[in-house]
């Protein structure tokens, strides 16, 4: 494909030679000659001199003169995609059709033009909208109801009664609707409290690889619409995720906790029961949230508070050893101090 | 139902009117007209005050007057989870008897009315109890025994040779008995080193989802009865648990440490190995316990310590501000006083 | 077995008695009458004097008088494991043979003396080396190839044109080659970016279970020879592994981080995306790695930073109360100095 060819199937611009063949697609530190690159971010663009890319896509406002030719588009990240997903290997399809060892339920109601790879399972009462495909010893529940265009990787479990929207992917080993970890203690015994609730998953949602989402003790659990999850992460009973949330990878939410729309919560945060997260929050890596978070702040560190709190304090932290350092200066000119008085009281008349 | 019917099912003292129909269940802060809730925990007592919901189980110490009418019972939260799976939908049951395309080995022995779902897979020698629930795709080991009145979920993976009790809760996606992490390390490659013993669960425990337990070296890795273990914990070769102790999510507890009886661990905490953390023992999120920890301790931080101290030593920390603001007007005074002793030394008819 | 059989077995030499009966092997601290054990780590010497065990593998400068009867190997945790190997169960055998239930697309290339177990599914062009053992119902997506002698335990998937090498264990749920977590955001709304790359596994390497290993955007996710991963670990896409690393549980790797050679990163570690780690590191338990580490460096903490650092780090901020402590009693000498300056001031036949 050439310089140019790209430039039309992302609408975009070319500054340098659109006639260049382009013979793979790279990061731009990876990259080499013959590569198509892109850039998302204003701060790696100082890489734009140095990447041995043949061309790059940029934002509009970057004309940068650079050995690379560029090609202006409204949104690089997204026009790297559209040209990765065209020039990328065909991906994996699978046959419409029921495969003869899937086992459908008794009162299944199958969409249109579904796939429903061996060994699958589909209890009883169940709904599989139209075009999902649900790979091979998937698990899904009695009464659960899938969307349309869903796309189930191989051996997810989804509980029953649970409510999926449309166009929602769900990796491999995520288990949906397990019981909720709920007890009534009494003396030492723990007597465990039904999970009568649900987990509902709006359109648009995308789901890593081991994820576990616990349906609620009642009512449900709910993720909103495009929230994206990363794998190995824990989502406990009656949370609730607002729209196009990310999740990194091995977050844990506690149970009964809101979460805002537009939220980021970086990998490995932990965030307790019953919270509440603004819309826009963004929640740095490692985090521990023990509070409510306002709207649009962001916080690191644990206990979780703003960042630029959380930095003025580790810097106050890193002056520890200049404290010790001026105390230490401070106590000698003290004692010098003392010492020069009490040779002064000596010389003083009045002095006993 | 009504109020009256209510309490007699939990046996509880109605307190406000009886007769009063409930239409739904509910959290205290979530309910409605027509909603029962309850409060387990005395913090939440200013709640009562404001809930819509119609009534309210609490402790027979809670007599206040307020707007719902109360249901006095020794327990709330256990009477809330009687009540729960009262009115809570039809759980789903699984009908006795062994699917056509489940794979029994030819020595295995099945109890009376066991359930084994679709493409399960037991190993030859396997004993499977009572009244068991094997779900679909689930795989046990050979020689693996499980006593009466199990429920395994949909996929999870037990190893050979484990060992399970009585009515042990499994949920998807866990892993049991898999191959603890040891390696004998020359000249920097690390050879496996065989995990020949076993894991053994008590009665009553129950596990969530996609947890992983690693069998023992030798001898065996032991939970014990009346555990609740969260999902995505990771409990590593020859840890024992003792009874009645709650793991809470993503937990990781290293090789041969030993935990005592009703002890909390909450969510992401991490243990070294070879540690012995006494009975009773609170671990907060998110600590990493580095050392033993005697009983009836309350830790937190990382690394953990006794919380009264770590509170404190935080309170420490926030002095720093405070503690260079002192430090500045301290070396300003020094300062002057040292002018002023100057000044005084020049006035000083002794002084050279 | 007599203590001069395994002498021989492990080629060592036997300080004490011989013709001692072994019943049993165990750890150092739990061993009984009749076992035998080892010591793999001199910070475990003083146990020699303590064990019960009758016979203790050691390093050959070990040659205290001990009760036990010691046998000097090289290497006595590797000798140790070839006893263990020797004495333990017969580990368990999956007949070779292609399981009637395991479907095998129509194009797949199987080695010799393949063992596949029930309800595998193994999708169209995919290659199985010789020897390999595929557990029951393990997934293995279009192209993807394994060499020879690997052993893939039940309910493993690894998705389409996935690479592993020779004598590659993976564990119970793992999931190796899920899409890697990338977006392209416009106005707030996450575009899936197509991840068209792959992982490659390289021999030797063993991964535990529920792990899970993203593929590459584009270009590969690599594991090199000799890694070992433990169980529920996150490594994103486009991140590499040099030979010989060890990841302990619970890890998680952002995406396009490159680990270098021999490294060690202890459980529930967190690295940021982007990162270049160095040959040898040692990355402490929890640690949050933000930085590029250079090789040979020994970091904890979060952020981490150098061991020895951190730990004065650490050391300085307990200093906090003794600082107060100091800060106080500098105050009052000041204060005491001020009054009596100025009672000097009062006599001072000058002082206005």
């Amino acid at each position: 494909m050439t310089v140019g060819e790209i430039a039309r199937i992302v609408n975009g611009k070319v500054i340098g030679n659109d006639t260049l063949e382009i013979k793979g697609i790279s990061g731009i530190k990876e990259a080499q000659e013959g590569d198509l690159t892109f850039i998302a971010n204003r701060k790696y663009l100082s890489l734009l001199q140095s990447t041995k890319a043949s061309a790059v896509l940029v934002s509009p406002d970057i004309c940068n003169s650079v050995p690379a030719t560029l090609i202006q588009v409204e949104n690089p990240s997204l026009a790297f995609a559209q040209i990765v997903s065209f020039v990328g290997p065909e991906p994996i399809a699978f046959q419409p059709g029921i495969h003869p060892t899937a086992i459908i339920g008794p009162n299944v109601r199958l969409g249109k033009d579904v796939s429903i790879q061996p060994y699958a399972v589909i209890e009883d009462y169940a709904v599989i909208g139209d075009r999902c495909v649900i790979g091979a010893g998937v698990y899904i529940g009695h009464y659960t109801i899938l969307g349309n265009d869903c796309v189930i990787y191989p051996q997810v479990v989804m509980r029953e009664r649970i409510k999926i929207g449309n166009r929602v992917i769900v990796h491999s080993g995520t288990v949906i609707g397990d019981d909720g970890f709920g007890y009534a203690t009494v003396r030492g015994v723990h007597h465990k409290i039904p999970q009568i609730g649900t987990v509902e998953i709006d359109d648009d949602v995308e789901i890593g690889s081991n994820v576990t989402i616990d349906r609620a003790r009642f009512d449900k659990t709910y993720i909103g619409r495009g929230v994206k999850i990363d794998n190995l992460v824990q989502i406990a009973h009656n949370v609730t995720i607002g729209e196009n949330t990310i999740v990194v990878a091995q977050v844990g939410i506690s149970g009964s906790t809101s979460i805002g729309r537009n939220v980021i919560i970086a990998g490995q945060v932990g965030i307790i029961g019953h919270l509440t997260i603004g819309d826009n929050v963004i929640i740095g890596g490692k985090a521990g949230v023990t509070k409510d978070i306002p709207p649009d702040t962001h916080v690191t560190g644990f206990p979780a508070r703003e960042k630029w709190e959380d930095m003025r304090f580790q810097a106050y932290l890193r002056k520890q050893p200049a404290i010790l350092e001026r105390l230490k200066k401070l106590e000698e000119r003290v004692a010098e101090l003392e010492t020069r008085l009490r040779e002064k009281d000596g010389q003083s008349p009045k002095d006993p």
